[in-house]
């Protein structure tokens, strides 16, 4: 049984999210559903991240095998047609080795929250970015996520219902830039090995009271030695954040 | 009468365009209606471009006199809450001179255009830009560009039902860049004074014939030169094009 990587790109807004749901729509159903339509045979597909409802992704990425060989070309454009009309489509489809799996080979994740900072209520992005009409100062941002890069138990930024075994994870880069030709445009990046459950999101929300000026930075690093989700700031919406590439 | 200068950004895709039309949501009829509300009696809107069906604008400005002096940061939000759940927002209301006219006092027009240039479709931008799979060379469009810009006779771009007098315009600019951070976005930048109509989209369907190895660079001089609109390319999908900003 052959094994192809996929490499997913998808609007999240109609979606209860990555995973199989018993009720209401899901990315992963919609490729299966297209993949055995494909093959003629029910597969499953292993994913990167199981982002949340009204999650973005750019580049998530998923395996799956299928009972016979086909051509990374005719998977792609072929998937891509019977998708129509999901707001889905596989970028790329390439055959990989039998032990590759597309969670557990992960070496690094990265993630893209994007903040519409203005008065006026977003239009063309209503559903792209989370409309804050706080001004945000960037700089304070960016010292108070200088206490949270690195290895740290971040159980202050982690969902109650999060299913990790441990708390202890390390944040390879946190940045927030504001975008020179559209000031309006804050993005903050962020890269790990992997992340806890809603963690870019409660990482997120807490920025956004340092750029709003209701906390100092340092408070972020009292927030972090608390050691409880209670310390943190509020969880920032899902549809300002994208899964935007996984490396392996 | 006080007269107030709105700076409007919209998604195009539910409309019939700007303009107020017998059948179909139109983007006027919609702030003429916020208006109504807003101040208890019916006013009537003046706009820079009156753009088609489909098209986006970021930086559309429109003028509205209205019977009673009232704070631009009201009217600005005030039209924003009526306006909902329409993907139409007033970025910025002030009031102007009775002598400001949104069309007549323009200076000068930006428009963008948007080409997803990939083998997938796009999802997330599906209408919000144009999706083009030949690879396409950016030097060959900017070499047939350069035949475009300054004051010529655009009958070969110009839509068959143009209400202008005279087909005779000035490009002040036309420029196609390919990003660096994502090579699949390729931004085409053109100012004027003013358009004709369906000028910029006729002029980046030629474009393309040109980026994809069509047409040499030369041949957009040829068509130019020939002053008739079947000499010109195809035009250019409504949804890659954005009304940018508007200059006084």
């Amino acid at each position: 049984m052959p094994r192809y990587k996929l490499t997913i790109e998808y609007d999240g807004t109609p979606y209860k999210g990555w995973q199989k749901q018993e009720n209401g729509a899901s990315v992963q159903a919609a490729i299966e559903a297209a993949c055995l339509q494909f093959v003629n045979q029910p597969v499953e597909l292993s994913v990167a991240g199981r982002t949340d409802a009204g999650v973005h992704a750019k580049g998530q990425v998923a395996h799956v095998d299928f009972p016979i060989s086909r051509d990374p070309f005719n998977i792609r454009e072929g998937l891509n047609k019977i998708l129509l009309p999901h707001p889905i489509a596989i970028i790329n489809a390439e055959e990989v080795s039998p032990d590759f799996h597309a969670r557990l080979s992960a070496k690094k994740r990265h993630y893209l929250y994007r903040i519409i900072n203005r008065d006026a209520r977003p239009t063309l992005d209503a559903t792209r970015g989370w409309h804050v009409f706080y001004k945000l100062d960037i700089k304070a941002m960016n010292e108070a996520a200088e206490h949270l890069i690195g290895h740290h138990d971040f159980s202050s930024f982690r969902a109650s219902e999060c299913q990790a075994r441990s708390p202890m994870k390390t944040l390879d880069s946190l940045t927030i830039k504001r975008r020179k030709k559209d000031p309006t445009q804050v993005m903050i990046k962020t890269s790990a090995k992997s992340f806890l459950h809603h963690h870019v999101r409660n990482i997120v929300g807490t920025l956004m009271l340092v750029g709003a000026g209701k906390w100092k930075p340092e408070q972020v690093k009292e927030a972090l030695d608390a050691k409880t989700r209670t310390a943190g700031g509020p969880m920032a919406p899902a549809h300002g954040l994208y899964l935007m590439k996984v490396e392996y």
